[in-house]
């Protein structure tokens, strides 16, 4: 316990929560607060986080992670009534330092785009080599024996 | 009604859904299919596409919005549980074309990412000048306005 809440004193997501640190609040309520990223990709960018110190969002976290996603959704409909410029929104979610997470409590990214802003996505060699259908196959059907579990790992969670 | 028909007939993702078009299916129940990318970032690359020919997702569509996303944690968790190389997974949703939506039927990707994997993001120059506190306040306030506004709506929907 006493790792845990050394871990949350450091975070500077539960400093914001806390109010321990500035930031710039656009929502906020008993489950999310959702503040104005201080390096945004474009104008109007906004994280929406979870109150609860979660690193990342499971499924046993399924309900914060829907609810996170619904403000998000919400917000990126706010982002294109404004005088921002919008002419796109983009969700990202970060889960894991190998995918881009640099903060670790669990985070939506949710942001204006139009076009020629400048951000974009940059992808490796392979990707331009897609695999053929019996790979893909594959990998379905790998997954869906893991996601069967998953799924019903979740219901008799809840 | 006839153009809506037309539009439906020719979404790729309408096809699969009503089985008129090869797919590697991980996942279908009422609402949602979830199947591979044919081009993915990584091996193991998802969609999770709602049944309904739905161009984007809305506030009046956050229902089968967070759907989406509870399919996705669930497809996560399958991804990091199985023979992939997944060391940690990206959520990505773009709405719009400016923000690189190339199908116009609303879908989430759900990724494998790795150290090395070649994927990543490129900023614009404006990145790397992040705006001051009152301009992020100023941009905050802005939205707060619009987004009380949003959850009414949303909320004298349901």
């Amino acid at each position: 316990m006493k790792i845990m809440k050394e871990e949350k004193e450091e975070c500077v997501f539960c400093n914001i929560i806390e109010k321990r640190e500035e930031a710039s609040i656009v929502y906020e309520d008993d489950q999310v607060i959702a503040v104005m990223d201080i390096q945004p990709v474009n104008p109007g960018h906004i994280l929406v986080i979870p109150k609860q110190h979660l690193p990342f969002i499971g499924p046993e976290q399924n309900q914060i992670g829907e609810y996170m996603f619904k403000v998000g959704i919400q917000i990126a409909s706010a982002l294109k009534s404004n005088d921002l410029k919008c002419e796109g929104v983009n969700y990202i979610m970060a889960d894991g330092e190998a995918a881009g997470q640099e903060v670790f409590h669990a985070h939506l990214h949710v942001f204006p785009r139009f076009k020629n802003d400048g951000f974009g996505f940059r992808f490796s060699e392979e990707y331009y080599n897609p695999p053929q259908r019996n790979e893909l196959n594959r990998i379905a059907s790998e997954i869906k024996n893991k996601l069967v579990y998953e799924i019903n790992k979740v219901r008799s969670v809840q």
